[in-house]
């Protein structure tokens, strides 16, 4: 993996399609309120170079272009077909679009699947036809497409400037939103718009490879309501967040938003806090609130990372050096400790009464002076210690508030920022009061690509993405640098896992029972595979169990019926806890046989499993599924009713490299829990992190698991103990008229 | 308590101050770099009406208004003097000031307590001066005042519209980024802003209280680094929310951000999550980030409250529509269930393709006719069930995007929006894609006091906050109105509580012996106040431990051994948990005996106390503490280690209402766990409230407590108990000699 590119290989064969060398607009109208008149007039006025057809059998000409009345009549295959008439009319204009050659078609129409089974049904009719006549289809419910640098604007959108943001958002007016905050900041503009709509055949997968391999775009912006193809798209995102910075919104963070999304796109949602973090796991700059998305997109585009997490503050007022500090601080950097060397230089510079510890505050000393501020900020950059510089403050409106002569010293000062950003591996980013008055300094900054912010939370924000992709990047390349052979199998993720011999066979056997693995079945094939397990042993005689006794010893244990007929144990009366000694072994042995027998007189029963109970440690919980979306996931969280109340667990998709386990670790809020609290030993993360890495194979060495749940782990000082496990396998590779439809819901039992 | 007056009676001395007849300026100067410069021209400029009176002994005038040498020589006794001179100066100037009559005096200068130990003498001396001549003092460290309803304006700032929010910031850079915010929105004005700096003599209780006096302040908005008298500022503030909103920015949320306040303005912090809740208590809006303090301001003061948290959104795209919905739920806000009626009416005017559902998303229903928007608030605001209408999308931009024509549409649309928002209960906010550009129709509503936010999350939090009011309201009325005899004498919180006669004796003899109180008697003194406590018994012979066994039975118990020599009674051995029956009871008190013999020799052992161990159930902690700036405190938390680590608690104020301890209860993030969670019962929360009640009285009633835990209460479906509970009492009340410092930090045992 290399950062060096700043674009992937072409291989994408959206090119054409995006990139057009002549369009056809189907339903092209003389008539203003007409969306085949508006992308006439983009066409037009936009300037585009190439061969435009307008086709509509009632005009000799739209918009002075001679128009044709059929697809069929074209002097040349378009490239293109912009599709501007009714859903019904589609299928019938794909079939023309096939014949004639036409590479890609939008479809601007709604009435699709989002409506309903019946427009489901026109929705795959229209695709089958498209792919009949190898025609690439965008949409249908688009917006429509712009690519800028091409001077081709479907949208007619007024006042936009051709740079470097990629964007494909499935909402029209996000992408409105987009443009008008670009209008009113002046220096920031766009590379290529896509709508992506339904995505019934081009996906988000496929537009973002297309932003990652055109040179025109430096940063790829997406806002999703839904993924048609989670897997495919995280794929891409890894190989287009190598070269360049991918920032997604990805709306429906609440059960309401994600109804609200499905009946506007018929995207299936799944759960946001997983996929914010598989995102994130492949190199994606994810935020939060739509008012982010242009800041971060600018910042990231400009400065695409920075080295770490270390901020120097600049101020020339308290009240921002403390709201910056607090916003840095909550959201997870760090301020920098400057050097004793860098406060003497600052202290040399300012007035007595300033503060040259970080938030540095100038304190009135750049009021007569305001090119100070630069001065400092080379200062702070200079030091070994700091990540990155942020400006919060008045800079650029001194000229405005105090005296006008001050103009002069203010571009000095700004010319003296563009030099240092373009000298030091920080980011440089400035807050100014003044940014929406947009003075000349402001306004030289933002010429040559220092992100000035009208919000110190949006540049706080700027800053943590930064930061963010900086440490993927990182770790994306020590991972590259460590796939020799030697190194750690985790952090190379190429090599498959192999099945065991043990696990195999209790696989087998539980499918021809047409039934899921028993628990010591499963635990059983981890404990072949070296994940530690606790000892444990199914009796089913008196003979066994006294045995079990003399072994054990005067350990508690833990007593659990065994039978696939059993699925709720502790409905059934089938668990003891706490046993101690061979007479109250022996009784609650009884106990649970004739419990099982009371609960189902039909139950086959294997026996009682016997297990010592787990010491205290802290309860962790770690998962493994097949998502519909994103396919095989794994999760960890900590144990217990706070955090199932809390939510608070980590995802990740598999393959998992070391980096991963550890992150999904360090990221639970509770996280301060596992490194020991209230005088508690912490506890051993290396043995979850291998742990993590072996479950995270699992699949893949297994492809019957569906399913898979060890909860709770104990984790101690040294090592951990599964305490329970359950295993389900796939339906279809069970005998499905045996399988028992409880098995997918039953509960493990509280334990230990 | 009314919500029909608009503002408090006068009676604040501040009117003469803040709207003085008259203002003196000491170190008036015509160069035009400094202070006394600015604030001549903001008072010529500004037009103001009073007598101005510059004074410097160099000038014979200052911008053409006649100069004075001294303020002796002044033909009147000006209202308020401005000093611009240095710190040095200040002690003298108001000699002179008290001398000649000033009223009040604003101290510019820095130089004072904020920078250190010699800076806090002349602080210090000033403030004697001040006292001494009868001069209100505002500052030192201060940016100055303006009110612009006087055309007074100290500070000189451009372009200021006078409107009816007041602000009063710690940080002058606050008070510029504020302004120049309401100068870019076109609509917003000021009343009066004051900039209390270092608080020497007047604070924010005595500024606050001005506005909630003065009839052209609507809104009253803080930014607050810190508080020089938390509790009067409380009190002041629940009177002034009364009648009308109080908006506050609290900073230093973080740790780094609380240093960095320090440095700036010398103000104590205080935990901010405590300061929040107290704030809210006391019927204030806190505002989490610095962008959202103009916005929740405006749309405050124009709306005052809504009646509940049930919202209905109208969109014209989906992709808002979500975010609105995701932003609004995750707020904690509802989104509203519309009537089969309304929706019905809905239907009927708009597209077969439109989602009825909140959110509304008209789907180009409004592309042709803007001003069918109008139409579809005012439809769900006749809706019972819906508590605000909040509008998303492009309205105001139709005649932009679409056609010019559509102007007179979105202009009918606006006046019909302006029709209902003065004609419903339900507070309209609008969010526009165009606010930036601010069309006639948005500038429209904005005149006439419909809020258009430029951000969807800036809507929601005002619709978050007009809430959060309108719910305060409704239980200071109903606090009020239950404050009649007969009535639950929480709701009414004038009757003091008595003190108990065993709890008394338990003090006095405490204190006597010059230590805290021992945990059998806190329990006692809690039990003779009706608390539950677990029954227990303190036990100092081979018989006594032998009957108490016998009561006891089989039923687990913990012995702690009970010494006023013992603080640490773990380290020492002292404690035995889940001891069962007499042998083991009797093993476990000899180890205690001898255990806590040898941790120390000299101790004087008043025997083992003898509890049985609390069944489970959910464990909580109270907490009551004498904060250093808000006074008498509770607190409550669930116990355990994750809330610890996740630091879930809440604060109030002690006296506390039922309506207090009830929200304290619910705003905890793991709150559901009270609920009942994993198929466990919940607890008795009406139990929980009454504990709370009960504990908030304590300090009351027994002034010589100074620190009160309870930890862990074990809470249950039917009731709790208090399973350890410790009290400490104030330094001052005990023989000083003989106290152990410890007990200030004794740890109270992990227990059940």
């Amino acid at each position: 993996m290399s950062i060096q590119e700043s674009h992937l290989p072409r291989q994408s064969p959206l090119h054409a399609v995006l990139a057009p060398d002549s369009v056809a607009v189907i339903g092209a109208s003389n008539d203003p309120t007409k969306r085949g008149y508006k992308a006439m007039l983009g066409l037009v006025q936009g300037g585009y170079g190439g061969n435009v057809y307008p086709v509509n059998p009632k005009a000799d000409s739209v918009l002075g272009v001679s128009a044709w009345p059929t697809l069929e009549a074209l002097p040349q295959a378009p490239a293109l077909a912009l599709i501007c008439t009714p859903a019904a009319t589609v299928p019938g204009l794909l079939d023309e679009c096939g014949r004639r050659g036409v590479k890609g078609a939008i479809i601007l129409a709604s009435g699709f699947g989002e409506t309903g089974p019946r427009g489901a049904q026109l929705e795959a009719e229209m695709l089958q036809r498209a792919q009949v006549g190898g025609v690439r289809l965008i949409g249908p419910n688009t917006s429509g497409i712009f690519n800028l640098h091409h001077r081709l604007n479907l949208l007619a959108l007024d006042h936009l400037k051709a740079g470097d943001i990629g964007v494909v958002s499935q909402s029209g007016n996000m992408l409105l939103s987009l443009a008008l905050e670009a209008e009113h900041h002046g220096e920031v503009g766009f590379s290529t718009y896509v709508g992506p709509g339904n995505q019934s055949d081009l996906g988000f997968n496929d537009y973002l490879r297309y932003l990652g391999e055109d040179p025109h775009t430096r940063v790829a912006t997406l806002y999703v309501e839904g993924f048609r193809d989670g897997r495919a798209f995280l794929q891409t995102a890894r190989e287009v967040s190598a070269v360049k910075p991918v920032v997604v919104y990805k709306s429906g963070s609440t059960v309401q938003g994600q109804q609200s999304a499905s009946s506007h796109t018929g995207a299936l949602a799944g759960s946001y806090g997983m996929t914010v973090d598989l995102l994130r796991q492949a190199g994606v700059n994810v935020v939060q609130y739509s008012d982010d998305i242009l800041p971060v997109a600018e910042g990231l585009g400009q400065r695409q990372q920075a080295p770490g997490k270390r901020v120097a503050v600049i101020a020339d007022g308290g009240g921002q050096a403390t709201i910056a500090a607090d916003r840095l601080t909550e959201a997870g950097l760090l301020l920098a400790t400057l050097a004793d060397s860098t406060r003497e230089r600052l202290a040399e510079v300012l007035f007595p009464q300033a503060s040259t510890v970080n938030p540095v505050d100038v304190a009135g000393s750049s009021d007569a002076e305001p090119s100070l501020l630069a001065t400092c900020m080379a200062i702070v950059a200079d030091d070994p210690g700091v990540d990155s510089v942020l400006l919060v403050g008045m800079f650029g409106g001194y000229s405005q508030r105090f005296a006008e002569s001050l103009t002069g010293d203010e571009m000095r000062g700004a010319e003296a920022m563009v030099e240092l950003a373009g000298a030091t591996a920080a980011p440089v980013v400035v807050y100014s009061l003044y940014a929406a008055v947009k003075p000349p300094a402001l306004r030289r900054l933002r010429e040559t690509g220092v992100p000035v912010h009208t919000s110190i939370e949006n540049a706080v924000k700027v800053l943590v993405e930064l930061s963010a992709r900086g440490d993927y990047l990182a770790h994306a390349a020590s991972a590259d640098d460590q796939a020799t052979p030697g190194k750690d199998r985790f952090e190379n993720r190429t090599q498959p896992a192999a099945p065991g011999a043990e696990g195999q066979a209790l696989i087998r056997h539980a499918r021809q029972q047409g039934r899921d693995l028993l628990e010591p079945e499963a635990k059983a094939l981890l404990a072949e595979r070296g994940i530690g397990v606790l000892t444990e042993r199914v009796v089913s005689s008196a003979e066994a169990l006294s045995e079990a006794a003399g072994d054990l010893a005067d350990t508690p244990v833990a007593m659990k019926v065994v039978s696939p007929d059993i699925l709720h144990k502790s409905d059934a009366g089938g668990v003891a806890l706490d046993v101690v000694g061979e007479a109250a072994m022996s009784a609650a042995y009884d106990d649970i046989m004739r419990s099982a027998r009371r609960y189902d007189s039909n139950a086959r029963i294997d026996g009682v499993l016997v297990t010592p109970m787990a010491p205290k440690g802290v309860e962790v919980i770690i998962g493994l599924m097949r998502d519909p979306t994103f396919g095989p996931v794994i999760m960890f969280g900590l144990g217990g009713v706070l955090v199932e109340v809390l939510e608070d667990v980590a995802f990740r998709a598999v393959p998992l490299s070391r980096h991963d386990a550890v992150t999904m670790i360090e990221q639970l809020k509770a996280a301060k829990v596992l490194d020991g609290v209230r005088g508690a030993a912490g506890v051993d993360k290396e043995a979850l992190v291998s742990l993590l890495l072996e479950v995270s194979t699992l699949m893949e060495a297994y492809p019957d698991i569906a399913e898979l749940d060890l909860n709770p782990v104990i984790a101690y000082p040294d090592g951990y103990a599964v305490v329970d496990a359950r295993i389900l396998l796939h339906r279809d590779s069970l005998d499905t008229d045996s399988f028992d439809n409880d098995s997918l819901h039953s509960d493990s039992e509280p334990e230990a």
